[in-house]
């Protein structure tokens, strides 16, 4: 499904704004659009840091008219997307802006695709199932991990069903991602480990991925070399070089996923991320030293790329040595940031692991990991970091 | 002019279809973007190579109608573009196929400019001065160089006054880039190595820009590197592998002097193609060593880098020499390539020296250079290599 054609590869991003202050830009880039009527979704906490009202007197100054939709959570829920575009059709607003993390972001897509496809999410669930052009859309990230701003990825969670549904398509990319690294300055240090860890996995997950190729590998290693100079310190002292570091980091990651695709670590996650509502980055950065050592053997060169990426210096060392250092370059980096490595103390309940593994089998990200598992494989896996 | 917001910067690109035989796809693109009409623009060495025939198949099995505006030379006149339009609205064409080199794309572009924005290209030249969108643009590049099918600039030739005029604007960006290597197989060894030293050109200019950034400064160097690694043995052999290679240099370059912009070397290069009509990548060649021998000290970190890219190794060598490598490594380069290395050998007058030395100073590409010159410094550097 996703290797329709195996010699023809593909490359496409939104427009980029990029900088301290790019903030004030937002009101000209939706009027550009040929905006009159924005719907914004976001989230009570960025409201409450004071990025709505800023972002709103720049709607103001280019004379738009705006509404407000805020009731958006983490792992954002299909029946929050029914009542954003309830909002949407209603007010008759004409293009939106997500300003938030990847919740807010994934939900903003939902809307616009519900905006002019109708139905439902689920409907969507699955590769390139969108078929009619969405509203303009613009993203503004207010984490370093998402990727949801330039990805042409949305995820959602169906309520009922306890699973996370991924829509795959081209026509849901953004328009433009604006990424000022100055809203991160008011993220809590907890969540710039977690987004950085998210970062970290896209970028790794993308440089090892069967659909990798030059477009995406310079972003992905850049990325992964960014994360090992700036997490920590962005996380620890919230450093506005740090956070800007990370702000290209995630952007780059976001590059190369959204073009290369995933991997294991977000075939795993997800299941976990449905059934018991869990911060889709915190849960990777659980996964992600498990799945690299299985993966290990799969992708040789590029890990020792990897660890050399992340501070390791290759000169005078065996290749296949060089190799082994990556998973260990990680799990330092998730100590340094004293991130927790057990999913039992995110609250998950090992009898799910048979059901959860079923589903990581099944995950669209599985299919250009660079080898397939067995359910049993998976379940060793979900075990490891239990 | 290319300042106006200090700590914002831009990255945009079209969508990139890439790989051999991704020819056969120019009708879905055509047809997803609402194309029923057709204008292909090439030129008649493209037609003779039967590439066109092949294209037009592809668009009658989406059953698409099309016609054919082929009288495209080296370095596109004004009044070509005039010709084109008048042929895209008489025949009420919808979108428009550029598929040639740099010159048939610059045409298709200027085409597409007056299709909705009505005058001559005249009006346009400088930065932002396109305001209506253009129609859906698709561009083809049959050579490894020009880096149009990528970037914001349009070049043309105001035949009466004999200079070259450059657009520079958000709005000429082309949809999708469609980038087939096996395109690459008619081309002369000439055309490949001349094409070739035109993106060593914009990766290196792109590279040590004052507009350069994380997310152009890794495609800029991956090009560097993809040249050094590709272009001899493209040029003497046409293997497949190494014009591939070259496809992916030229595109990256692309990405990367579309949003950093250029250099001196495009400066002091345009006069000389607007008062000879000489060909773009051959002055560029020409002239590289000589600009990059005065720019050496205004970029110098990242002329180790690109040394580094070009096959020097870095290791136990002072950063200061390993600096001074990279003007060499280029000379052998051009030496490899028995490209000529002096401009009075393409037919340049030396009493003009004067003149273009002042046109070269005003040129928008004069802006981003990491250093400014006096007319005095430039007309040394034409008389280096005279």
């Amino acid at each position: 499904m996703l290797h329709q054609d195996d010699n023809i590869l593909k490359f496409d991003i939104p427009e980029i704004i990029f900088g301290r202050g790019s903030l004030s830009k937002i009101g000209q880039c939706a009027a550009r659009l040929g905006g009159e009527k924005v719907l914004v979704v976001t989230d009570p906490g960025i409201i409450k840091a004071g990025w709505i009202d800023e972002c709103l007197r720049y709607l103001q100054q280019e004379r738009l008219r705006y509404v407000v939709y805020d009731n958006v959570v983490t792992n954002p829920r299909d029946f929050q997307v029914d009542q954003g575009v309830s909002l949407y059709l209603k007010k008759d607003c004409d293009v939106i802006i997500a300003l938030g993390g990847g919740s807010s972001i994934d939900t903003a897509k939902g809307i616009a695709i519900l905006a002019t496809n109708h139905g439902t999410v689920h409907e969507y669930a699955g590769c390139n199932l969108v078929h009619h052009p969405i509203p303009p859309l613009i993203c503004v990230p207010t984490t370093a991990g998402t990727g949801a701003d330039i990805s042409q990825f949305a995820i959602f969670l169906d309520i009922r069903k306890k699973i996370k549904m991924c829509v795959l398509s081209r026509v849901i990319m953004p328009d433009i991602s604006l990424i000022d690294p100055e809203l991160l300055t008011t993220l809590s240090s907890e969540l710039i480990a977690a987004t950085g860890m998210d970062t970290l996995t896209h970028a790794i997950e993308a440089y090892i991925s069967s659909l990798s190729w030059p477009m995406t590998d310079p972003h992905a290693i850049h990325s992964i070399k960014l994360v090992a100079e700036h997490l920590v310190t962005a996380t620890k002292t919230k450093d506005l070089t740090a956070l800007e570091g990370m702000a290209i980091a995630s952007l780059e990651a976001g590059m190369a996923f959204s073009n290369a695709i995933l991997g294991a670590v977000h075939a795993l996650s997800h299941p976990l991320g449905g059934l018991y509502d869990l911060h889709h980055g915190l849960v990777n950065s659980v996964l992600l030293p498990a799945v690299l050592d299985q993966n290990l053997s799969h992708a040789r060169p590029k890990f020792a790329y990897i660890a050399q990426a992340m501070g390791l210096e290759l000169r005078g060392m065996r290749f296949e040595e060089a190799v082994l250092h990556a998973p260990e370059k990680v799990k330092n980096l998730i100590e340094d940031l004293e991130l927790p490595t057990r999913l039992s103390r995110l609250g998950a309940d090992a009898g799910d692991i048979p059901i959860m593994a079923e589903m990581a089998q099944d995950d669209i990200c599985m299919q250009t990991n660079p080898c397939s598992y067995s359910t049993q494989e998976i379940e060793a896996m979900y075990k490891e970091v239990w």
